[in-house]
């Protein structure tokens, strides 16, 4: 088998912990597997690096942020080639260059234009361990270009896709994929089992074990991905094609969102193109709009049109709105950031009816009020008051039956 | 004007550092000169990588411990381009890969074959600061080598040459290059000019301003060097050809070496080929073999042989010489480790006689014995017992008037 293993910045976060990643890896090498390792920067290394540079500029240019902060995986790569090394398997770091990974030159948040893997095969064929630095490539032109937070998830789906691999491994510091938050609903259950497009679902609302890119990257490849703990031997959540057992389960997740802010510009005349003005001046300021939400009011013909936007560019939102407010003749600009967005993520959906509905019920039960709704094939999301998150989310796990042992997915392992 | 300017450890070695450094270089360029920046890793971050090094892995191999160390550099380079772009001066970072710094495959000692500098002269054409990182080039084979401790004054003189630089400034934390070590002797005086060879001298011998091989690069390249201090605007020590002000002054400066350990074979038998099979298999277990000495007693037809080695090699030349010992034929070997090694260096002592005459006469005046003694056409040595040093260094560098200001050198800055 060829397994592609990536680890994360607690997986590697020490000395004690490099060592123990080499030891897994050994293992699996001697288990007659061939293996490719992807490391991401030793944690806090990234966020120690960020400061620097915030310290030093004002606004540091990404070419040089990308320079800097590819340092960190390069270090781990070293050091985790090392550690493999000196328990006699042969190992060997490879930086994102010499892996070949081509991006594009959007410096900070590169996409992958393409990726050889020549190097890694080789090393394959010859029995060494590759260890290849996570979160980075070059330009056409040789320059140093970072893929994003998370990215290290792409380099490993990405290789993984490359070499074909049997299985793609994410270590980090958790068990797995939840139900939900276990932090908030203690009787949130590890799922054995989940398809690509609920784990995109559950990863873009805020369930940050593996990052949204590297998923559909996996989807469009189809590399069986699996998220497990490098601090214990748990088989972990596998991560794959959708099955149609995956879909006598309506509802799989429950997930939430405290990082959006929510803009209404009230008393919009209603008349074409004055959406269109609003979302473009936004788009044009790169913010990404989550929901939107416009109501009619036949009679007055004017309408309202909230929106979310993530915190971090509400303030820009604001100003960029308000700033057109005035020309689209409506009346003023609102701005609200105790909200939250609470979900709930399942394949099933697709075939079974009155999700939505047993959602709305179960909120209006705890009296939590709605105030905007949005809805996927697999997905529906409600927008409520922030301190009512850690309530919705349990009752919501509770409604769809969450913490029951559900046979048709195997015994729940914790 | 095209001057490089290149800054050690401690001259980017915090936030406050680099700001600094950013405000030099944005004076230079503003004064109308192109400028090109080599830094080196901030202080301490070397020892930090090579720490963890030595913690994963027992002997960490010398490919991975490049891709480990070259990342301090990337990393100033980063923060350094960063500084200077916020100071409205346009700066580019760039690895020793892109700079086009083609070494042998040595791992972390490679040496340089090869140097474009197009990516360099290009960034300075269209009026950048380009921000090299030190220390670090790649194979033929793309594989990423590091050019051993000090390897950043290396890149400095090499870029200046394939640049045809005016100017190689090197920034440290001294003001330049003192006639010995302003610590033994409060005395000490900064000089303002030296030549190559006498800096070479120097620079082996322990004044660590300036690493060997860039003085040799340096020589052979034609370019001027200046050694100055990025704490302060004094102007430093310049380090050119010799001229014939030198000549007039008999010895530059004394220097000393603690780290060299002394290892005696007694009774050798004196005949053909005895040293050349010792010294083979020094040099086999790659030991730099610094001075040696032979006595050959003529009525006994057996000689003694000592020799130095770096302290850090005595254990494994001990080793090495005492299985030799036997099959010599000679009767024992003998380790000395407090021992030291003080030398005066001038290119003066081409035309002048007397020098080691008066060393000597100087040493005995003290009672210091003098174990072993080698000399060249600018130098001469005496290893002598370490406990004694200071004590040498301070009377040799009153007996040859180094404290007194000599005009031929021009006025002394302190």
């Amino acid at each position: 088998m060829v397994i592609v293993q990536k680890y994360g910045g607690t997986s590697v976060g020490s000395i004690e912990r490099i060592k123990a990643v080499a030891e897994r890896v050994a293992r699996a090498r001697k288990n007659g597997n061939g293996v490719a390792v992807i490391v991401s920067a030793m944690s806090g290394e990234t966020d120690k690096l960020i400061a620097l540079a915030n310290k030093v500029a004002l606004n540091p240019e990404g070419r040089e942020m990308d320079l800097l902060l590819s340092s960190g995986e390069r270090i781990s790569a070293a050091l985790t080639a090392m550690a493999i090394s000196s328990l006699g398997v042969k190992a060997l770091s490879l930086t994102g260059r010499q892996v070949g990974i081509i991006t594009d030159d959007a410096h900070t948040s590169a996409k992958i234009e393409k990726i050889s893997g020549e190097t890694v095969k080789k090393a394959l064929a010859k029995g060494f361990v590759p260890v290849i630095a996570g979160f980075q490539g070059i330009t056409q032109t040789s320059e140093v270009t970072t893929l994003g937070r998370g990215g290290s998830d792409l380099t490993a789906v990405a290789i993984a896709a490359a070499l074909e691999a049997d299985l793609c491994e994410i270590y980090t510091d958790v068990d797995g994929v939840y139900t939900t938050d276990p932090n908030i609903v203690p009787e949130a259950r590890k799922l054995d089992k989940i398809s690509y497009d609920e784990m995109l679902e559950l990863a873009s609302l805020g369930a940050k074990v593996l990052q949204t890119r590297s998923v559909e990257f996996a989807k469009i490849y189809d590399v069986p991905v699996v998220v497990r703990s490098s601090f214990n031997d748990n088989p972990g959540t596998l991560v794959v094609k959708e099955d149609r057992d995956m879909e006598k389960v309506v509802v799989s997740g429950v997930a939430y969102d405290k990082n959006q802010s929510k803009i209404t510009v009230t008393a919009v005349p209603d008349k074409p193109g004055v959406a269109a003005r609003l979302f473009q001046a936004i788009a044009g300021a790169h913010i990404v709009v989550d929901m939107i939400v416009q109501n009619v009011s036949s009679d007055r013909k004017e309408t309202d049109i909230s929106f979310t936007v993530p915190k971090s560019d509400s303030e820009k939102a604001l100003k960029i709105t308000g700033e057109i407010v005035s020309e689209l003749g409506a009346k003023e600009v609102k701005l609200r950031e105790d909200i939250a967005k609470v979900s709930v993520v399942g394949v099933g959906m697709r075939t079974h009816s009155g999700v939505a509905a047993k959602m709305f019920g179960t909120l209006a039960q705890h009296r939590i009020n709605i105030m905007m709704i949005s809805t996927s094939e697999i997905k529906v999301s409600c927008i409520i008051d922030s301190k009512y998150t850690e309530l919705a989310v349990r009752v919501l796990h509770d409604a769809f039956g969450l913490d029951a042992v559900r046979k048709t997915r195997g015994k729940s392992r914790r």
